[in-house]
């Protein structure tokens, strides 16, 4: 058998290419939505996808099982638990094949037994895996958000994100009973393969290993003293807290996850626009993405731009802050582009309608820069309570530290509370490296707030000069 | 405890990276030559690297353990085990520890403890890491060429390949007792991230996973059953058994791995010549190397090129059939000189001194092609006894079949016994697809083998017609 | 003013973009399909392009004038000289303006004067510019197809690719005429910068500057004498004496160019086939071109492959020998696939649905080779009168020289010609250097020419060895 | 003959190919350092270089002749004109033939005759070359810094640049009769192509063309008054009114090609620095150029960098600021480097010994911003008296309007005059579009000078505004 992880690092998620060279056949599990990569991988390796699999319907990225089974007429292997809430509509076209808990497939000589492991979704499956070419003995577990390594996955997404109330709970508890009767019955030598690692918003504590094993989970782990102990009320507490924010656009993910999406048949090449179709773009509604780092923002950009740093969390950032239903122009470099297109059709932002290399062309007087503010200035305001302070880093940091009366706003959430911010006096922004404030900055500039300032050196500029610092509740968290 | 398996596709050779993000500190096990790729994960992930280690004195590739402490500091922890003959030398200068078994040693909070794990060679040593940060029991082991997926290291490999007669069948019997005393006391769960992956010489059925567990080899390797019954005999010789042909040149890497290889201090990046430039070069003795696929240099080729197509065993085919003291010019197009280059010094080919990027400038008269003869022809040829046929391919390909009366010499070993080649009769060269007996022709052709021709369509072509077929002993198997 | 030549170099191609630092316009002439490169030159500029003029209507690539048009919103400048036969069409929704003879057109300060300068075609124009920051008086002459270095345009192109009998003549004629009276007024001075560079189809003699002068030309232009004693006959029969073959692809040309073509609005992407993809794309009647070189071709290809080695020739011989209702597919590398795509969309072939990287995934037996013959070979089967000799060079190097007997057929046209091919005894073709055979035999084979043969080493073998050649008239000259 | 233009566009200079296909011999004029585009283009037009010429020794850039001659056993052409000032040393190993006036030399079927054209440089001379092939009579005529398009060669430079008092004058005189003796006895119909396009330093009022004609230059360049009623009087003060500012390197090029540099044998490869190795760098003397653009710069950058944009100009603000005695260190895009070191090397600057691809792994508490002033708070300031305003554009600028009392200092001189600027008040520095600034403001910085501001939106928001212009004498103009 021959067994590949990939790991897109934009999302820490990770697929799985499973290869039966005996008879050329191939499997692809939660598959990302360029999936190109699976594509040539087979290719280079002389081998065929028959059969793509889901382990549940994703909410943090858009699937590309769907885009995967019509490049390669694959058939589907989807979860048939849950409610009717939770089953695949929009299959016609797609051969494919629901399953359930207990169910085998085969694919060559790889064989696949699917557990039924609800928890983190109802409808969450988990893929068995043996190599029949040397036992029928399973050999690893595919848990996608079920189990991490050394986490699991939350049950609290939708309710935090959708607001799907009441499910975080109900959720907790499904996943207790779906570690003491799945995952603890297992050899302690079968391998553990997740569908997250360190960086995803889909669990608390992920480690920063592609793999783990039954074994090693049950006895460090942090949940393994509750399981060992079968204390489900414990446990469920445990896992309720402290979860990061979730990103607003998931609810949309997992819509459409269910639903069915736009099929690409490829990598779109958005164009590079003339300094005229820019304006016609802008003028039809579209948004621009600057994409060039804090710095750059900082020094100069254009008016109404949005700054979400290129990088390894462009994807989430683009999520949380940009709209679904307005096409998008973005700043990049032409040799990032595709790439940037690439992070943004995975969570279905595929509305990219062409692209400026910089700011070539613009006088410096046509820019905005991000006004900045010292700690000693800030502090100076602050104790005059002539300002706002605005923390948006996530409500943890905030708890664990903050300057007394700011107000915590997810940098991610800014959008969606604009109500929560006054314009009539000033607006201290902060987190502690600057580009979360710096996307934050941006978002409230294009807004008119024209009272944002950013707090150059963050909350550590603050501390370094033994300025007050105190815990305790956030009196916003959006 | 960031861990990750970096997979070198040339040699399919697998190094480690363990990071502590607590303290920043990080551990390279068996890094390849070309470091860069070690430095600039290190960069990206803001980790520093403190400390490299060897798993064992490499045979198949030139380590890169001197090259990463010099560019870093850090400290080398290598083997202390093993007589004389395997004690490294020439470590004055680098900061270095050597450690035998049941030493420890801590990267931040990352725990490596030293297991002695001979077999495969005498000295070797294999890393046992538990993640401090989580548990001090066990994580994962990092086997180097003691335990691979499904497979063990070979013991014969010196022996085969640089005759230190004797040493193959103790190795075996060291191999079991490793095996029993160190390897099948660990628990279960363990994880074990070996040093090959599928397509080394170092092994033989090698899986293509990227890791394993203590407990599934335990139950489904080929060697459990041995170890279950305590069956060494058997153990021996089933290991001895079938194992494929070893490069000439693993001697040479393993004499330089041990006593110290020159430091390159970044990637060489050889000139494009001009006609006059490459004229002198050859003059002066250097070795054109086509890295043109088979197809383009049977088309036509310039007289005394060697063909090694570009591609993942290019390293492996350089190692077997060019020489380490006479300048090099690669044939390649320009994109392609960089990864050619590190697959070169990854061996310690270093001496390329320029590149000419293909035949434009070249009329077709000054060219050679390949000359081409049919299934039928040859045929007509062998029933006279006008003509020798030369299999290329392996001797386990060689004895599950081959055309009745055919010499057998592994492509890699051609040029190290031509005296065993007729000049004044046709030579019939074939392996399977064509890639070998292109390589092999070149060779024959570049020493004056005006009689060489390839057999189109390789023994499957013989085949397709019912032309005779038999089983057995090799002629030769050099 | 600023004036740069943009140098297509697979059509010999060239076109002038004429800019006003003062106004910000700029006026592009003879634009090529792939319109971005003058966009990419006005937005570096800081330019904007607003006027967009063609010489004439071109027979030899597609214009890009009314694309660029479309992309900036520029008013095109067009000729309004010529009968019916030769008036644009479908120029409803785009700006224009007629043009004729003593007309004049201002972009910014650049003023243009248009000169009706008929011969290579009835309806063309050269166009007159002033820097008018500097003088009114001119500066340089655009001259498209009317005068090149050294040369003028051919009269005979329709009548000889597209069978507009009895127009070369008068075409010669017009030429004489137009020289005299509108090339040879104008002051020595004057820089002549045409619209084709060394290379061309459009012209004979062609010289390898990209400039020349009004007075350079009327010393010591091939055809200064005539004009000079005013010998319009002499001039006629000299102009019309062995021009190239002209490809048959100019027809569709013409017509395209004249009527309107498809507008891309950008440069097509072409995806990468797998396998399956590609075997479906031939059953649907898409065309293979193999675009390696000669010799990888003659070392094998997949069966039905049109050789096309991609170079600077590409755009000319894929006019030769791709039809243009059927859908192609290329194989090349990935890289090489965008100047490929551009190369074909130039001359208007727009139907590449798809690329193969290579022979990948293929064994040699399910490959062709092309077989080859020497010249002793050659000359045996000659001498017995057992082959025919199929010289695909142009007329002009046969009837300079060639294998008694032989027959004429320029590469381009044998598969206008198969008819007058035996099936039924070898066939040895050749040319000089090899590439223009293996298109040739490439074609041949496609087509079930079992019998072709490459004479290996071409006319030179054959000369080096001694054998007969002779020179007169060709046997077939299609 | 082939003639091929070859635009340096960084130095806005430009050399020259000139290639015999009849003999397949070639010559190049005025090579810049960076020589694999010469042997590039001679290998793919199958052209060998014999011959290299230069037309004077060079100020403004490093000259590739040597470095060419010893990669291709080419003769140097050079000029034996001048006084023991002028002459070339250092040739001893290098096949070469000293030229004078009227001397002419052959490269297959080009005719190149040594026309002594002093003004410029006391040993300029141009080439005038005839295309044998068809006519003895003159094509062309290579001007280096003779005659440029609508313009003629300084006579200042190296009286502005490098302090040869008395210089000017007497070599305006010379240039007068250059162009009498010499330039005006030609032909209309002779093409000129010269050493430099707009942008050059080495003259005023270069044109954006690529060429010119004898005939369009007698009646049309700003001189052509001034020789036509012979007034030697009027064309010294013309010409020497109103010379750009000469970069302070240009001394060192003059030495440095007239008595031999460095040969380099290829273009080097900086490596990427980690953070330690960058830090041991600047420890050891190195200087950080930032190629970032402004805005990165104004963002965030490290303390001590010295901000010089990737872009067109960069080896002429790189000439201005920095060492040729310092390594240095570029903060670059990775696939960035190769253009940023040939730009370097192209005026000497060879000692880049790393790079380091950005700020990643930096906080922003360890970096520091560009501090910026609105044209109203400087005017604040400015009314009160309580700054300096540093206008760092050119002396022409500065003539034509400033701020009232600002001190003029080109910026590339602000390193030679720091001891004019005071470091108690704050100093306002501004330019028109805020690149000029930004580099002065970097030089400002690393050298303590904490006080030194941007005048955000440059004089044009000052203008905008209202606020007082003058025109008149600057106060300094270094």
């Amino acid at each position: 058998m021959i067994f590949r992880q990939i790991y897109e690092e934009g999302l820490a998620q990770m697929s799985y290419f499973l290869g039966c060279p005996a008879t050329g056949e191939a499997l692809v599990v939660d598959p990302k939505r360029d999936i190109d990569t699976y594509l040539d991988l087979a290719q280079s390796l002389g081998l065929t996808i028959t059969a793509v699999a889901e382990t549940h319907i994703h909410a943090d990225y858009l699937s590309g099982a769907r885009e995967l089974a019509r490049a390669t007429g694959a058939t589907l292997y989807l979860s048939d638990e849950g409610d009717e809430n939770w089953k695949y509509r929009g299959l016609e076209g797609f051969p494919h094949v629901l399953v359930k808990d207990g169910d085998e497939f085969k694919v060559g000589n790889i064989r696949v037994k699917v557990l039924h492991t609800p928890g983190h979704t109802p409808e969450h499956i988990s893929f068995l895996v043996a190599d029949g070419a040397v036992s029928e003995e399973p050999l690893l577990l595919l848990t996608g958000d079920f189990v991490f390594v050394g986490d699991v996955g939350r049950p609290d997404l939708l309710e935090e994100a959708a607001g799907f109330k009441g499910t975080a709970e109900p959720g907790a508890r499904r996943m207790f009973q779906s570690l003491k009767a799945k995952f603890l019955t297992l050899p302690d030598h079968v391998q553990v393969w997740p569908g997250h690692g360190a960086g995803s918003a889909c669990g608390k504590a992920l480690g920063a290993l592609p793999a783990t094993t039954v074994g090693y989970e049950r006895r460090h782990a942090w949940w393994a003293e509750y399981l060992e102990r079968d204390d489900e009320e414990g446990f469920v507490k445990a896992l309720l807290l402290g979860q990061p924010e979730a990103p607003t656009y998931f609810k949309e993910m997992k819509r459409l996850n269910r639903d069915g999406m736009p099929i690409l048949g490829g990598i779109p090449h958005p164009a590079r626009l003339t300094k005229s179709q820019f304006t016609k773009a802008l003028a039809e509604g579209a948004i621009l993405v600057d994409t060039r780092d804090k710095f750059a923002f900082a020094g100069g950009h254009l008016k109404g731009a949005i700054n979400i740093p290129a990088g390894k969390n462009f994807s989430t950032w683009a999520g949380w802050l940009l709209p679904y239903d307005r096409p998008l122009v973005l700043m990049a470099r032409p040799e990032e582009v595709e790439g940037l297109v690439r992070a943004l059709i995975r969570i279905g932002l595929d509305h990219v309608v062409g692209y400026i290399p910089g700011l070539e062309g613009y006088a410096e007087g046509e820019l905005e820069t991000v006004p900045q503010i010292t700690a000693e200035e800030a502090k100076a305001l602050w104790e005059k309570g002539q300002a706002l302070v605005l923390d948006v880093r996530g409500r943890d940091e905030y708890l664990s530290g903050h300057i007394p009366g700011a107000l915590n706003l997810h940098a991610g959430r800014v959008l969606a509370h604009l109500d929560r911010l006054p314009k009539d006096r000033p607006l201290i922004v902060h987190c502690v490296g600057g580009d979360r404030s710096s996307t934050a900055i941006s978002a409230l500039l294009a807004h008119g707030f024209r009272n944002a300032l950013n707090l150059t050196g963050g909350i550590r500029a603050w501390q370094a000069l033994g300025f007050p610092v105190e815990k305790g509740e956030a009196l916003v968290n959006a």
